[in-house]
Parts: structure tokens; C-alpha cells; sequence
């Protein structure tokens, strides 16, 4: 969609001044231990109560995040759905308890625009489809978690970034790795100056490509590239554990092993510069043999000047060294729930763990980083 | 020494022709199995059997490979010994079981190439100045131990080429991590096609920085840089068992933590291209707290078309898993002993696992690595 929107196009719609507290009143009784899992299992919401209406965009991406949650959630419903493309087969997504026989269906999301009343939309199109729905969304008003990247150009970024801006919705970026257990736990260890100040930082991805990967992974157009799409999660856990930014990148990246996929790039790797001269890695790949143990073998460490701390998220743990003490493993928080924190925060109960400004950084950081891959240069940040 | 000698300039003298020959002689009872460390305790050479004179230079880096593997091999002698510095206290090193009553200790280097006749002589100098007692080893025809990198600088490195070349004597690095099982089962997992075509090498060497540092890992020039220093060795095991070549580098490297070695460079990170397109970073630090289990955390990661191997150095394990079979373990083969090894190829018997080349090329590699760190832009390989 670039170049199609003026930054100065004005929106559609403007956004009901009043959303805010209806969606607190509707979210409240659900919401108040929304953040974690042990939200129980969905009961009716209590007779008076509003509803918090959700449209689901797209068939492609983490659906299951948003999916999963709304069935434990009173008062939150899946009132309509677009396909990704008309043809897709929605058969096994409609299982999901979220689908109800009200759940209204469109073949475009154009049209569940255009005809439903919601609150929230979530958009998983294929990645460079996302900011042009994202924006359509924020245009009426609604409030937005939108699949990572947000944007696959830096210009459609800035068109999101604007179109947001001006209606005054919360949008959020499905950087949820910030909700599981090790990484919360990286980042209180690092808060609570166990480690000292993070030095270097070092991160992996890794992956099985599977066998059935969708059309849009050929064409680093339309899937947008490895690091913004799988790195932007090692690259933004790096950032958030360690509380450090980055400054400059160069990266490299290529397709040697998915001819069938040739803008597809199954490896890469990123090399920061951060704001306390400190240095970060991250190495991707979509090289896992189909016969590992797990689908993905996740890894963060951080070199600090008082510690050190790994997480190996396959096995779901992290591993402490600080200065006084031999390695030992830390204790887990409860998992957050990433669309109830979103929902709480819409409500006004608390800070959604994703603030609007990382997920639109995040995304710069990660497109330019692609580039720098691209251009084989430094690039500032 | 940079800038002290032009590379016209006539070597000082010329190696005996019939050296080879000689050591060939000298080697050939004690090092038919000198590859491995199934080497006996040293037996008395047998009547009539020639040495090998082996001169020590320097007190500083792993004198130790050297002094461990003397009173192993029959017939091969520590006949001389100088110090780093007059001032060096060398008593701990003298209890080596290779110091004999007969080995001669000298202030100065140059006393000790002027006065002794020596076949091959190790140079574990500060790392500014190795290179420069090398050029004059081999300028007496000695063939030459060096510890990495072999020249801290671009220019000592060209010079040190010419003379070695001119005097066409065997020099060797210490990259002795070549040695050691789990990065030649590693090796042998690649050439035996068991994960296909190498894509994304990553690599650690991660260390404690102790206590008693010496004076010269204060300023990048007289320790080289933490690149080529200790870098060195996981850029060269990813390039040795991938069998792949380094076309491009980036990298950053920073001092956050140790003020009082202002100069030293206490972490870094370094991304190549590879010349097949794939990509090969290596981080390196001195933040291992003090009570880690280890002195090291060696690691290696090797992502192919077919499969993916991954060296826990601190572990001594190696795990494969292949497009066919889930994790398993590699057997490791016996270590090889370095110096031995070194001895072999000059007696004639075998080549040595480094060759004069990548000793050199290493080195290359390594302190453009560094100059890309230092001035933040990619360099050509």
C-alpha cells in the first residue's frame, strides 16, 4: 500500500470520545486479573455490563493469541472475522471456541469494516497487508493489535504511525515473547541490578521451516524479510530485557537452502551498536531440522558488568551468574495473557506491556536493519 | 616494530639446508605417534640419535602447550630460555619439568638467538612484540611456534610474511583449539556431509578477565585487541570445520567494565559474510563472573542445509541433528598435542593441522576484523 495515503489525508472517521470508558465499564469484572492465565474459564458478563466487540483480520500469523483468549474473557466477544484472501479455507480457525454462530464472516476486510460496530480489531493479513487494514481501523476509530512487523516499508510505517496518531487509538504489536515466563523474569533480574549494566547482549531465533509455508514467504515484498518478521522478537527481547538502545546496525542475511521460496531469506544475522557502548547479536534461521525435539530453539544472554544471565527457551528456563554467587536458575513469574494485558490497558487498569511508541520502533529498527542487510553498510538508528 | 625494517631488507641469515633433513633424523623415533597425547613419558633418545633444540622466547601467553609437550618426546630438548622482561620472575615457569639443569635462561631474546643453536623456538612474547622476535628466529632459520595472533599489526604481519618466506622456514600459530576433540569431531560432522552445506556458523568464547592481568592488556597496541587476541580462535574454528571463507566483516567492540585497562577491550562482536552467502558471527567477552564453574565458555554453532552441530566447549560434548535423526551425541577422538604435531610435519611424517597460510590468513582476518570495529564500517576480506 505505500504511496497510496498522504500524510496529510485526513481520517475517515474519527474515534468515539466516549470508547474509552465504555470499554473500561465493559472490561472491568473480566479484567481485573486479566494479565495473567489463570483468568478463569468465561462466564456471562454480568447482566448491564457492555461487551467488548473484537473483529479478527486475516487468517495468517499468531490468530491463536487473540483467538485463545477471548473465550476466557466475560464480556469479550468475536463479533465478525475477514479472510486473508477469499478463497482461504477458515474450517479449522472456526473451530476455535472464540467463533460463535453470531460470529459474523467476510471475504474482505473492507466489508467488516464497512458493516460491524466493534472496539478492537486484530490484523494477521500477510505482513505487507497489515499497516494498510491497521490504518483503515484506526480511521474508524478502532483500536488495534496488529501482527509484527506493524509495517513492511518505512514508508508505510510512517503512514501508520500518522494515521494512529491522529484518531487516537491504541495500536499494539504481537511482540508477545515480553509475555513469556523467562524473559519477564531476564528483565526483573536485570531491573533489580543482579547482573550490573548490560554489556553484551546476544540472541537467537531458530526454526523449522515446515513443509506447508504459505505463498508470501517467496518474496521479501510481501513477507517482508526475516529480521523484521522472526527477528523483530530476539531484537526487541534484547532491547526490553536489558533495558539498553541501539544506536547503529549492520546485518547480513540469505536464501541458500529454500530455492522454492527465492525471496525468502532462511538466515541472517545483526550486529548493534548500543547506547552504552555495549554490543548486541542476533543470529536467525529457518534451518531447524524437521527432526528436533522442538519447533524453535529461542536463546537470549546478557553479559553484564556484575553477571550474567541466559535463557534457553526451549527448555523454559534462565540460568544466573552474578558476581557473589555460582549459576543458579531463577524462579518464573505467571505467563501473561498479551491480548487481556492489551484489553486491561484499553479499559484503564494498567499499562498494556507494549507501549505503542516500542511497537513502532521495534519496527523501524528491524526494517533498517533489513536494509542494512540489503546495502551490506552501517546504518543509524 | 612496525616501520623498523623494509621488505627488501636481506635476511641476516640462511637456513641450513639440510635442517629438514636433520629434525627428519632427530623425530622419527619420538613422533611416530606424536600426534596424539598417547605420547610415552620421555625415554632417553636413542645412541646416536640427534635433538631438537628447542628455544623458549617470552614468558607471556600458553608457554604452557610448549613446556607440556618437551619432556614427552624423546629427543627434544628445552635448550634455551628467555624471559619476556629482564625483570620477569621466572621460577613458576622453571618448575616445568622441560627446564633442565642444562637449559640456558637469558635476559633478552636477542642474547638467546645470538648465543644458542636451536632448531625451533616458540614466541611467547607480549603480543607486540612477537612478531618481531619471529622475523628474527626465522631470519636464523628457525622454524617458529608463534602465539596469535602472529603480528599485531597489518604492516608486521607483511613483514613477518617476507621474512619467513625468504628464509623458508615452517611457522605455525597457536590457534591450538584445532586440537581439541570436540572441534575436530565438529570438523569431521562437515566433511562427512552429515549436515549438508555450512549456512550460519555463530560462535562464543566467553572468559574471565581474573585478577592479575598483565601491564600490556592496557592499551590496544601492546595486546593486539580482543578481536585478534582471543577472537582468533572461534574465527578460526568456525571457518575450520565449516570449511567455509570470510568474504566481509563487521564488527564493534567497547570497554564498559574495566577502567583500570583502559585500552582493553572487554567485549566485542563480529558478522561476516561467508563466501558461499552465508553468514558467521562470533561474540566474544571477559565478563564471566569470577564464580562461574569455568575459566571459559567456548561455543560453536554450525546451521546446514542438512542438519545443525553445536560445540559446548565448557561441556566437551558436541550434538548433532540431522534432516534424518533427532539430537545425538558425537564421539570426540583423541586431542591432538599441538607442539608435537608441529614437530611432525618438520621431521616430514605429516602435515600439521595449521597450515603457514591460514596462520597468516587468521591473523588477516582478525585485524581487519578489528580496524572494522574501530572504524564502524565493513571491510573486504
Amino acid at each position: 500500500m505505500s504511496g497510496k495515503l498522504s500524510a496529510n489525508e485526513k481520517p475517515q472517521d474519527v474515534p468515539c470520545p466516549d470508547r474509552r470508558r465504555f470499554l473500561k465499564s465493559a472490561l472491568g469484572a473480566g479484567l481485573a486479573v486479566g494479565a495473567t492465565t489463570a483468568v478463569g474459564a468465561a462466564e456471562p458478563p454480568p447482566a448491564g455490563t457492555a461487551r467488548v466487540r473484537v473483529g479478527l483480520i486475516g487468517t495468517d500469523g499468531h490468530t491463536g493469541v487473540i483467538l485463545g483468549t477471548i473465550p476466557r474473557l466475560p464480556g469479550v466477544e468475536l463479533t465478525a472475522f475477514a479472510k486473508s484472501l477469499p478463497e482461504d479455507d477458515v474450517s479449522s480457525l472456526k473451530r476455535s471456541k472464540a467463533f460463535s454462530e453470531k460470529t459474523r464472516v467476510y471475504d474482505h476486510f473492507e466489508q467488516l469494516l464497512e458493516k460491524e460496530e466493534l472496539d478492537v480489531v486484530a490484523v494477521c493479513l500477510p505482513y505487507y497487508r497489515n499497516a494498510e487494514a491497521s490504518i483503515a481501523a484506526a480511521r474508524r476509530g478502532l483500536h488495534v493489535v496488529s501482527e509484527k512487523p506493524v509495517a513492511t516499508t518505512l514508508a508505510d510505517l510512517a503512514a501508520l504511525k500518522e494515521a494512529v496518531g491522529r484518531a487516537k487509538v491504541r495500536l499494539t504489536s504481537l511482540m508477545n515473547m515480553r509475555c513469556f515466563p523467562p524473559y519477564r523474569a531476564a528483565r526483573k533480574a536485570v531491573q533489580d541490578g543482579l547482573i550490573g549494566e548490560p554489556i553484551l547482549l546476544t540472541s537467537q531465533k531458530s526454526y523449522r521451516f515446515g513443509t506447508a509455508r504459505p505463498w508470501f514467504y517467496k518474496d521479501l515484498k510481501t513477507y517482508g524479510g526475516t529480521i523484521p518478521w522472526a527477528g523483530i522478537h530476539s531484537i526487541d527481547y534484547m532491547r526490553w530485557t536489558s533495558g539498553r538502545k541501539y544506536l547503529r546496525v549492520s546485518a547480513w542475511h540469505g536464501n541458500n537452502d529454500h530455492p522454492e521460496y527465492p525471496g525468502f531469506q532462511d538466515h541472517a544475522g545483526v550486529l548493534f551498536k548500543l547506547d552504552n557502548g555495549g554490543t548486541a547479536l542476533t543470529n536467525l534461521d529457518y534451518l531447524r531440522p524437521e527432526t528436533a525435539p522442538t519447533h524453535g530453539d529461542d536463546r537470549l544472554r546478557i553479559a553484564g558488568s556484575e553477571g550474567l544471565l541466559e535463557v534457553l527457551g526451549a527448555d523454559n528456563r534462565v540460568t544466573l551468574i552474578t558476581a557473589t554467587d555460582g549459576p543458579r536458575e531463577l524462579e518464573l513469574p505467571e505467563p501473561v495473557d498479551f491480548f487481556a494485558d492489551f484489553l486491561a490497558e484499553i479499559a484503564g487498569e494498567k499499562e498494556h506491556l507494549i507501549s505503542q511508541e516500542d511497537a513502532f520502533r521495534l519496527t523501524e529498527v528491524c526494517l533498517r536493519a533489513r536494509d542494512a542487510a540489503e546495502t551490506g553498510k552501517w546504518v543509524d538508528l
